[in-house]
C-alpha cells in the first residue's frame, strides 16, 4: 500500500477517493445532502453553520468532481438560486459515511448515546456496515486481507 | 441529522469520528499502520514523504485519541526508538479504510486499474463493503435509511 505514484499519477484508491472528501467540511456537506436530504445553498448554510465563501467552494469541488450536481431553481418573486444533488457516485458515498457514523457511534457516542440508527425501509431493520464477499457472506474483519493486484508496480 | 450540539456537545456520530478522522495525512496514517502494516516512525516517514513534524504531531492524535498506541523499541548500538500499533478500535476503521478504497476503485480509479484488493484470507474470496442487517443480510444502498433515535434532540 505504498503512496507509489509511478512518476505522475496517484494510484491508491484511498488516497484517490480522499481527493475528492479528504476534507471535513467535504465531508460534513455530503452528511447534510445524504442523511439530511438538504439540496438547497441556503439550507446547507444555515445546516452547517458554514460560511457562504467556504460552502460554495465545498459544493463547486463537489459538483467538479461529478459527486453533485448544480440545478437552478426559481421561488415565486425572488431571484434564481441554486439546489445541489448527489450523483449516482455520490450516492455511493453513503457507505463511507454509514461506517464512519459507525465508528463514531461505537467509539465516539455522545453521553445520551447515538442520536441517528442506519435501518432497512423494507423490512425495518437494524443495519451495520460490514465486509461480505461474493457469496454475500458476512467475513470478519480479522479475515479480511488487502492484497496488491497485477496493477500494483513492483 | 442536523449538527446540532445541545449547547456544547456535538450529537453526530459522524462529525465526532471526523474529529478524530478528519485529515488526510491521518487518514492516509492509518492506511499504512492498517494495509502496509507500517509501525516504526521512520516508515511511516519514508512511505508517506511526510514532514517529521507533521508526522508526529498526526500520530501524537491518534494515541491521544485511544486509535494508536506508542511502544519504544530500541535496536542495537541506537537509542530508543518509538513505533506505533493500532489498537482495538484503530483496527476497527478498517471499515472506513475498505469504504474509502472501494468508493476509489469505482470511481477514481487510476489508469492501470485499482492496485489493492480485498480478499478473505480464510476462503480467498473477493470483498466489498456492504449494509448488512441483522440477521447478516446484505442491504441494497436504496434500501438504507438514516433514522432519528430516541436521543435525536428535539
Amino acid at each position: 500500500m505504498d503512496p507509489v505514484d509511478n512518476g505522475t499519477e496517484e494510484l491508491c484508491s484511498i488516497a484517490r477517493a480522499l481527493d475528492v472528501l479528504g476534507d471535513r467540511w467535504t465531508l460534513l456537506v455530503l452528511r447534510e445532502a445524504d442523511l439530511g436530504e438538504v439540496t438547497r445553498f441556503v439550507d446547507f448554510r444555515a445546516r452547517l453553520g458554514i460560511a457562504t465563501d467556504v460552502l460554495a467552494n465545498r459544493l463547486g469541488a463537489l459538483v467538479e468532481a461529478g459527486v453533485m450536481e448544480k440545478r437552478p431553481y426559481r421561488e415565486k418573486g425572488a431571484r434564481t438560486r441554486f439546489s445541489y444533488h448527489l450523483t449516482g457516485p455520490g450516492e455511493q458515498l453513503r457507505l463511507i459515511l454509514g461506517a464512519l457514523q459507525q465508528w463514531g457511534d461505537e467509539h465516539r457516542a455522545p453521553a445520551v448515546g447515538p442520536t441517528m440508527a442506519r435501518r432497512s425501509a423494507e423490512r425495518d431493520r437494524p443495519l451495520r456496515v460490514a465486509f461480505v464477499d461474493d457469496a454475500d457472506s458476512v467475513v470478519p474483519l480479522a479475515d479480511v486481507r488487502f492484497t496488491p493486484t497485477a496493477s500494483f508496480p513492483s
